[in-house]
């Protein structure tokens, strides 16, 4: 079938090529002409602007906007709601909060016009893998764009069946599911993210002990020199913890055991600070997810105001003075408290 | 090879019949007859107690103690010990202390016995799956044991390859490695049980905020209704958080998506525990670690002692008389702080 | 001078009782009758209603609000909005959220009305004590009700004067501030009391650990048994923990060592929520505020569905059964990972 | 009564001093030869090594060692072995591991020595305020050494005394109590510390949040500018957080609000670290006392490997580059995940 992407960043240029060697047909824009020519060259068909992708679509349109979350989303969904008709309908593919989607479906269904959130996960892999898809909308409308999804679902693969799932939706298994009414896609999503921190920082805290293990604060009785690519290696068979981001870790490491191209700089995204929020809610304990967050938030510092609150009363109470941090580190010796 | 398996619980009866599935000779023994017998109609050679096992056994012999951690599999060290040779080799196979293991080494070396600490991953599915082995020891003596380690180990199986590897150790690609000296084997196999409490507490956190995406406490108009059996498949495929842990929660939710036939009691082990206190001694910060052995901790408990601490100043400050557990929940409205 | 006050619960009853005791006239209202006519009693002028009690002000008016925090101070301030007029003040020394204020002010403004909000802290021991405030809004108004603030202020007290405080404002000294523009105030009591989760869980976690150094899991030959109150008690002099939560501690050990009168269900007020609400904006890491508010979400739960989740997985790898709670407890010995 | 000090540091120095004032003769010893000259000309005795020190007093001699914990204490502590006669006393007033006073006590019971352990808080400010003192020990030696306690214990100063204490140990008020066996002492003082570290934290990450309420992170109209100092004072009086460490971050805030003179690079001792494994051993949930001890591993890094480890993954699966250190920073816009 025939759909607009807008937005053609990794993932956007990523999504028309799976779709179009689908058999779906494109039509693609993006603010910079060069992204939208190099498509056009592999099938799609361009568009200059935003009427004039409307233009090229036959009713009922469907548009699939992938773009960074935050106000660019917001107004080209603002102008798409000016340019579409009645029964057509804008997608957002992107990492929209789940409540703008709820805010934003109930605006356009005044217009007569659908809107369907879907959580897109598989990131750069995606085009080959397939993007794992969490959508929120009106059924009939989910189900209208059913090919899109599966063309971009990754399938059953071999990845083997789940016992027991007879006669559940067999979407899932292909890698997509219709989670419920419009924001529900996107909510899955965001707790998909906050769950991808928790296993991050669980692996990341394991290497770090792992690769301490030779630390000189130990004792010399008590240290291991252990070689942490191999160790990332071997648990990718048989092991409790196999996982696609341990694959991708093994792969880091037996390049650079040291990780030394990385200074350990750590963004965050909307996602993890949006997971946190709906714990708190809903009054649900989130102990790792929140830690894992907040190492992020504490890895773009050099230091907290907090740390320098803590020296301070140190000095207070007990008149210790900073150490110097190049000096020998391990457990100091204060003679007071 | 031939080799001794003492301990048929559910791991030791599993690697027997997968050390005589691929062609090696077992001489068993487990203070349950029927373990025994079990085994032999298998083809394992049976023996009465440790003495007769070991004059089973030609030298230089090798025996794989797979017991509980602890008084029990000490023990029966310490009377391998007396009734081995020099020459000899005892394998630990359970999940030993990392310390007890450098400790037990040195006293066998004495006696001019090895000892070779295995970290044995894999749980149930093992025979099947291949268990993914951490192997401390001595280089001569681990090499010697080579062919029972990769009859045991998982092999390369349809596990891609990871990049870059070209030049490194290939033991690990099939699923087993020779971590370092004493202790090695059962430090990684410690991070490694550390690294999955972590990673279980990430997931289970995550489906416990899509469940209760739908509480009562959240105002109607912010409640979803998510369906977590197929959230759970969905992510099985593409997504980022796709692993072995998450296809087993898949499996359990798809039978039954409230989980009623488990109560939430979670138990722990020592290596969570153990890396905990490795990384207390490195001073390396592992927070979400220690959040995921907590929780297990609190699970166990009716209401810990804290929380009774906590009503008690609350009481004192506020006045706030503990609200019944049955009554309605939600954010309180205490009229003082 | 002349300030009415509504919602005469334990706060607004001894608020309304100390500003009389220091010299100003109160105007009362509450919906039960008989909160007003006690206050009566005490000196105070009765209201029958918002409008009766308007009536009864002289101009520029000022009421305190001090209700719950959510719809009802929400609703008592919109009655207030028609009910009085350009130049006079309406103050919320509830909990609200700062965000609230923020949109309030501006509203009121568009009518001629001053609005403050004032975090106050002192909970039940306040009239005796006096408040702690922080108080947030334009510094013409907060200057005209200084009579007010200085009267329910703490004052010097015998607490030591700090050094280096010469040339700051000296209100805070006396136990208020003029914490900035509207939000301002509930803000810093907001932060307030996310400490104040923090500092009952350091204590409470510390006293757990004192409790249970006793524990029949402990191997013997490492128990203590340690006296909680004669703990409690003696680090009110000359410790580094000194604080009035502890004070509050030990008069509640005192009594019953055991806390047998409490179960341990911790209810939560918003201000713990949003003070990590707030971490999460700034990008702050504000772990031990939000462990403790999670603690609290934990203590009302049988079981988590997180850790049914965990038992689910546990059992699916290891085919570990779950424990009967009344079992004894201790490290368990899986025999598998 | 008369009493050996060995060990002229801060504390020592002034427990001796603190002593003296109350009428105690002081036998001091300390490698620095000018420490004991100091304290001569203050009316100690001198000593000129351990031997001169223990012929300087009168059997039962009691010896007050006050040295950095470790080695040097334990090396103390067994030279005095040496010198000492039946019936003699060490006290051991330092940070020691509760179970190295276990087997201490054993090994000097058998040459006839007793020995007590003693928790000692109060830092610099102890001379002036009073030490607040755990002790572990044998009832009738610590009953002995009841006049030295006394003399260094705070008294009941202007402390409240807490209701519900009749018939309790009168010791406690005084501030010293005998907290039990060998161990209790520096058990007791252990948790102390724990708590202290969690105290610290909660103040710290509140004033974090406070501080940063005006960072540029935020949207303009969520920006507050607080006075962290003017805070810090104002809940000095009335609040629910006042604390004498809240006391001490006034003072410091007060100089120098920015606290520009502090790095934030925070060491710690044995007993933060001891306390969770305390708590482990006992299966206690210890969140925040945990969180506090990671945050000053953290703080001494400039990154952890754990954060490379982040970031290596973010690469791997979202083609995330590492943001330049000081690039504007803010939540991020990844195209992928």
């Amino acid at each position: 079938m025939q759909i607009a992407i807008v937005g053609l960043g990794r993932m956007g240029a990523n999504i028309a090529r799976r779709l179009m060697s689908r058999g779906h047909q494109t039509v693609v824009y993006d603010r910079r002409a060069e992204a939208v020519s190099d498509l056009v060259e592999q099938g799609a068909t361009g568009a200059s602007d935003l009427a004039d992708l409307v233009s090229k679509l036959e009713a009922p349109r469907a548009v699939w906007v992938m773009l960074p979350s935050g106000e660019i989303t917001e107004n080209t969904i603002r102008e798409f709601a000016d340019l579409l008709s009645p029964g057509d309908t804008l997608i957002d593919g992107g990492n929209s909060f789940w409540k703008d989607d709820i805010r934003r479906a109930g605006e356009l269904r005044e217009r007569g016009l659908s809107y369907v959130d879907v959580g897109t996960s598989g990131g750069i892999w995606g085009f080959e893998r397939g993007y794992c898809m969490m959508i929120g909308g009106d059924k009939a409308v989910v189900d209208r764009l059913d090919p899109i999804f599966a063309a971009l679902a990754p399938g059953l693969g071999d990845v083997p069946r789940t016992p027991g799932r007879e006669g559940r939706d067999a979407r899932a298994e292909e890698g997509y599911i219709h989670a419920g009414g419009n924001g529900a896609g996107h909510f899955v999503k965001m707790v998909h993210n906050g769950i991808e921190y928790g296993l991050m920082q669980a692996y990341a805290e394991g290497f770090d002990i792992l690769k301490n293990a030779n630390s000189e604060k130990l004792p010399p009785e008590d240290r291991l020199d252990i070689d942490v690519a191999d160790v990332a290696e071997v648990w990718r068979r048989g092991s409790v913890v196999t996982s696609w981001l341990l694959d991708l870790t093994a792969s880091a490491l037996a390049t650079d055991s040291g990780l030394g191209g990385f200074s350990g700089y750590v963004e965050d995204s909307g996602e993890g600070r949006w997971t946190i929020l709906a714990a708190i809610a809903e009054a649900v304990p989130a102990e790792v997810l929140s830690a894992a967050l907040y190492t992020r938030f504490r890895s773009r510092q050099e230091h907290t105001f907090a740390e320098r609150v803590l020296s301070a009363m140190r000095k207070g109470f007990g008149g210790h003075v900073e150490a110097q941090p190049n000096a020998p580190r391990g457990i100091s010796k204060p003679e007071a408290d």
